[in-house]
């Protein structure tokens, strides 16, 4: 088995049967509850009682030791012949549900030509931007799995104007699925402890909407109407480790790493069949362990399934851009029937891909 | 029965039995498993496995009708002398998950008051204020049950800085759990349909926290640590409505209800033994109505178990402000040990109080 032979985790409903747990290789899936019922997955409860659920999170709240032995039995399995699945006979269902959803703003040229269009001729980057990663909290409840068609949502455009948005975007992102913490901070250098496994995230947007609602609560139904996650979930030891860029001076010392990491994802942006741009996470300013840091320094705690993201990965050339808005810098948006993919490789481990096709507004 | 013996709901854990799903009266509860088991509800299977659930989300999952049947069946009950148990001998459980939990600002006063502390100078209330109510989403997953004592956090309270907040403060507000809609929005003269109940809420604030952070995504850290609910939540069928104030110009169609409503809660707010404050919600901008149909107005999905608050709830007039920041005028902030207790009547109907105790930082 090579590096690109990765397991990741998912929940499928094979044509005809029941909905399941399930592992990737490939193109070809193994729903794990009939090798679990069959007692080919160990005999510990708790992993069986994690198995029959709908969902991944009874399987994350196990923790780190039992993801990891599971994904041993199952990599056995494989390896001794069990017979896989084509994915293609198999429905993906969304894996997680999801406990709480952050989105952070981790890009600083994503922020900076942002700035640019939305707040012209004032400083782009505001005073507490490289002292901490800037994030908010999104709704859970609207994360929906890749594939899924996003209706264009409706909203105030403009003062008192209720109308479908004009300006509807994409936001290419890199999300991590949680395990759950103790009370308490998770700190810089325990991070990948708690994290079970990274996803890629079309956080929707509807600029207009978002510009007139976010002063001085934030993003708020400019984007609770639906975000993607894609349906797999690779497991964070499958992803080969890349050397965060320099930030521009140290930040406060628990956002300080002894061992500073970050995913060098390399990510595509295509719209209606053009891939249009190609960003990479390796340039995020803000990394993976940072955002957890920063999320829990407050004591708040991690529940199994709460899912971060990057905010939108942006370059500052052209061809690399995060969103459609500064693609088009401004003057392009998605379109009625127009297909969004995002697609994502760490190494050589293909992260898949997020799908979502626009359908037209409620009447 | 008087309006005054209305019913609440909540989850308890009986001395020396299981925690159960129960009814309030008064100074005295029922918790339902047991008789669910007798027999003594009915036999809808549906309500019976909700009854075993260890929180209201599946009952609320089914509904109103449902809601209500259970309601008349519990009432018969104890009419007909079922004993109940006194509330001392129970331990109060947070009374439901909470799915998604979004925050208002629907108190003109409230902002007013914070615009001359935090942007003096400026104008207190945005461009947006007056046409929409104006929210954000907080983090589900530390919303605890009031008595739930709350551990001071730390964060950046000045660039750079990280500490234990020197800026403590609680917010009082009205919170409403809803049940599940069909995907689509809410219409405002739909709204009671979709809300199971209503609570109390402290929404635990670090000002200096959120000050550095909140431009501009919105608050993040300042507000994520720790919110508080009360342990009861009371239909909203049991509350009398009140006439809202007057609005200083229609809002868009979507959000003019054709009666419109309020309930007018007394709050009062004491923190050491002392109540500082009085504000009363019937004072809101915005109607909760107004807030449940914006909230989904660009199409986001309500979940049985989502919390909705109606932010701060402040008069103008010294002894009416609805946190300690307004009442202080930011020179008095909570100490390590102080309880916060908040308080709610409407009508005749005592809400039930949210109490909590400030705990000295982790180390």
């Amino acid at each position: 088995m090579t590096a690109a032979d990765h397991l990741a985790w998912g929940v499928v409903r094979p044509t005809g049967a029941h909905a399941s747990i399930a592992a990737r290789l490939g193109d070809r899936v193994l729903p794990l509850r009939p090798p679990a019922e069959a007692g080919l997955l160990g005999h510990d409860l708790d992993l069986r009682h994690a198995i029959e659920e709908p969902t991944l999170n009874a399987l994350i709240e196990l923790g780190r030791p039992a993801w990891r032995a599971l994904a041993e039995r199952v990599r056995h399995l494989i390896d001794v012949g069990h017979p896989l699945m084509p994915l293609a006979f198999c429905e993906e269902l969304l894996p997680v549900r999801i406990a709480d959803y952050v989105d952070f703003y981790a890009s600083l040229e994503h922020v900076e030509n942002f700035g640019r269009l939305w707040r012209p001729g004032q400083p782009a980057v505001h005073e507490n931007w490289r002292h901490m990663p800037v994030g908010y909290h999104g709704r859970a409840s609207t994360v929906v799995v890749g594939g899924t068609p996003v209706r264009r949502p409706r909203g105030q455009v403009a003062p008192g104007e209720l109308a479908a948005t004009r300006a509807l975007d994409l936001e290419c992102e890199v999300g991590f699925v949680c395990g759950p913490s103790a009370r308490g901070p998770v700190a810089v250098d325990d991070a990948e402890r708690h994290i079970f496994g990274v996803v890629l995230v079309n956080d929707w947007s509807a600029r207009d909407i978002q510009r007139f609602e976010y002063v001085p609560l934030g993003p708020f139904l400019g984007k609770s109407f639906a975000t993607s996650m894609s349906a797999w979930i690779t497991p964070l030891d499958a992803l080969p480790r890349a050397t965060p860029r320099a930030q521009d001076f140290a930040p406060a010392e628990y956002l300080r790493a002894r061992e500073p990491w970050t995913l060098d994802v390399a990510l595509e942006i295509e719209v209606g069949g053009e891939v249009l741009s190609r960003p990479r996470s390796s340039w995020l300013y803000w990394t993976p362990a940072q955002m957890l840091a920063h999320m829990t320094v407050n004591g708040a705690t991690l529940t199994a399934g709460d899912l971060f993201a990057s905010g939108t990965v942006s370059g500052s050339e052209p061809g690399t851009e995060g969103s459609l808005g500064e693609i088009g810098r401004g003057e392009r948006w998605l379109a009625d029937g127009e297909e969004v993919v995002l697609r994502g490789r760490c190494g050589d481990v293909e992260l898949g891909e997020v799908r979502g096709q626009v359908l037209t507004a409620a009447p």
